[in-house]
């Protein structure tokens, strides 16, 4: 490589990082013209159409950044980097396309349309590489005024998609999105939280421990520099990127005026598949999961497993899964393997409600019970069992069916 | 009319009153030989079939039974009669001619197929008139082992289907049946149940009291004559009939293992809508609902409205429905409308709650509630409201859409 095209290369960079600064994010007119252009050439435009007086060197404004990223453990991803989610993006990208030939032929583009633009750039914070960590994704998502038994079923969903080697992306909320990414820290599993504020900044200032969990092991994504602080138009502007990494979107509780319609359409739009969890009908937080599972927007999932064969559809698109050898869980007999399925992922439970819970004669269950206890895939205390350490780890067998 | 006449016509009845004790319901090659030659001449040769210890009488038989309905309280129904609901079981004739025209081209008949059969005569108890009754009504069905939930729920959803003048019929179970059948006596509405014994025999025995009250004010409805006790397969052979009479069934709970999935094909075979209300993914008596809703068998509801919607597309083929002049609730504004719309049966409920399930500013939802107090339409008690007892009576606005 010449010095000119290194040269070229951090330009591109820098302008890209001082884009992330100079312009709201979710314009695919930016997108496009920094492509066209060139991001260095682009933001030079930008800032000598600035007023004198708030006029500055955007590539002074780029080194400020990157060196602000560097302190906080964070960096910047841009298109053509090797964790740049490429395949993932596609579906906004190809939107993004469709709507430029609107455009093109005199559409008037709409601000829903404007949305689905791919970012321009990312910034990041934590060990994980974006595109890898993203490939087999679910975004988990919700309410943030949840109830008891949202976060409990959230908890449970993510940890269950966390031991199946599934990433969980979550948008960092209190509710059902703290509970997404603490379900998955909790099996050891990769969880991305997509924030609408710098990845330093820890908001909402409750999670500022979540999120140094987060920068610990998994990742922290955020279209706005360092040190950006949160505003309402924000977090729309978010969902589009939380939509767009992952093959689906599970919708754990929902109030009846939350964005749940507009975050469902948005991921259909995009290609991708919308699940809701149901809960009890004279709850008010699971009534906007049951309008959009009336309206037919989402398709109803109550564990983790039915997540995966929703999305397994749309995975084997997006990349080839590969498939790990068979474990012991693929070598239990039929009853056993319905039991170990049954079994939540932490709980404690009773033989009786498992009996309750599996499509065989008690007497049947009774003795597959006995033999896992054996074999050491289960706990018994009592009347009670739950999962051995040992058989929480990714069941094989657990992986997404591919129709 | 003249004496023979007389004289045939009754010799049908008693013959078909001999039938319901003769021969288990359910075979359809019972009905049509008896539309052949006559129940008469049908339960003749059935009598005259049997070994000579067993031989009798079918007309001594048919008065006999006959004579203990009437202590009792209780009636015949036979095709022809002016409350026999042709109407409603005609989806069920036709099904068992399809099958008829099968049979004499040499197919088999699986049982399944056979458990179509429309009854030969029905044995009713109480005031109600049974096809003017069953002519707009839903089945509300489900687990005899429910949970809180679930009979909280049933009890609600039966009430708001009662004050809109649908009845509601079910199987006189313990659980959500049991629910079902009380939350609509407690509008003072119409209910019906359906018994797999004779209307005479309390089974289940807590329900002794139960159907004393239905037998006051709804009906009871039996294909076997006074004195019949259950037997477990004449549970499932009764479901078709609950099935038949309805313009849907909505399963509220219901476990792993319950017959929710062959009463949903049974009642879609028959052209019915097939309903389910979810519950909380970790409840075992919701997991058959879930099924039912993820296979695509039912449509999710979560309230009286909701039912309506969908049994009203058709009940518009079933009967034309009278519309009721404009009451008091077509004369609200949008807000204080939705707010009433969202009040509970019976319940007591919070300003906050409210808000939650109503997407109105919640000053609107507060100046609402201020009006209808005022209006005497809600009860008001520090922050919580109810309806008044008057603003319970049939909502004319809530009758179902015909689309």
């Amino acid at each position: 490589m010449t010095s000119t095209e290194t040269l070229v290369l951090d330009e591109e960079r820098r302008g890209r990082a001082a884009l992330t600064a100079l312009v709201e994010p979710g314009d695919d007119r930016v997108r496009l013209a920094a492509e066209r252009v060139g991001a260095a050439d682009l933001v030079r435009r930008i800032a000598s159409q600035r007023e004198d007086s708030q006029r500055m060197d955007p590539f002074d404004l780029a080194d400020r950044l990157l060196e602000k990223a560097a302190k906080v453990g964070a960096r910047l991803a841009i298109p053509g980097d090797a964790e740049w989610p490429e395949a993932s993006l596609f579906g906004l990208a190809r939107l993004a396309a469709r709507r430029q030939a609107l455009v093109a032929s005199g559409s008037s583009v709409s601000t829903i349309e404007r949305s689905v633009a791919p970012p321009v750039a990312l910034w990041l914070r934590g060990p994980l590489r974006l595109a890898d960590t993203v490939r087999q994704s679910v975004a988990v998502v919700g309410s943030r005024a949840a109830s008891g038994y949202g976060s409990h079923v959230t908890a449970e969903l993510s940890y269950g998609l966390a031991i199946r080697d599934w990433t969980v992306v979550s948008g960092g909320a209190y509710g059902i999105d703290g509970s997404a990414h603490r379900g998955a820290l909790a099996a050891d599993g990769q969880t991305v939280a997509v924030l609408a504020c710098g990845v330093d900044v820890p908001y909402p200032p409750g999670h500022a421990g979540l999120f140094d969990q987060i920068a610990h092991s998994g990742l922290l994504v955020s279209e706005w520099p360092p040190g950006t602080t949160p505003r309402r138009p924000r977090f729309l502007v978010r969902n589009r990127v939380i939509a767009a990494l992952t093959a689906g979107t599970v919708v754990v509780e929902a109030g009846a005026r939350s964005g749940a319609r507009a975050t469902a359409r948005r991921a259909t739009e995009l290609g991708r598949v919308v699940m809701a969890v149901p809960g009890p009908v004279n709850s008010g937080t699971s009534v906007g999961c049951h309008q959009l599972l009336r309206s037919g927007l989402a398709i109803l999932v109550t564990r983790a497993e039915e997540v995966l064969e929703e999305v397994g559809r749309i995975g084997a698109d997006l990349a080839d899964l590969p498939r790990a050898p068979d474990g012991w869980r693929d070598r239990l007999d039929e009853v056993s393997a319905a039991v170990v399925e049954a079994m939540p992922a932490m709980d404690w439970v009773s033989a009786s409600t498992l009996c309750e819970a599996i499509s065989f004669p008690a007497d049947q269950v009774t003795t597959a019970l006995a033999g896992l206890v054996e074999a050491a895939r289960l706990h018994r205390d009592a009347d009670r069992y739950r999962l051995a350490a040992g058989a929480r780890t990714t069941p094989t067998s657990a992986r997404p069916s591919i129709r």
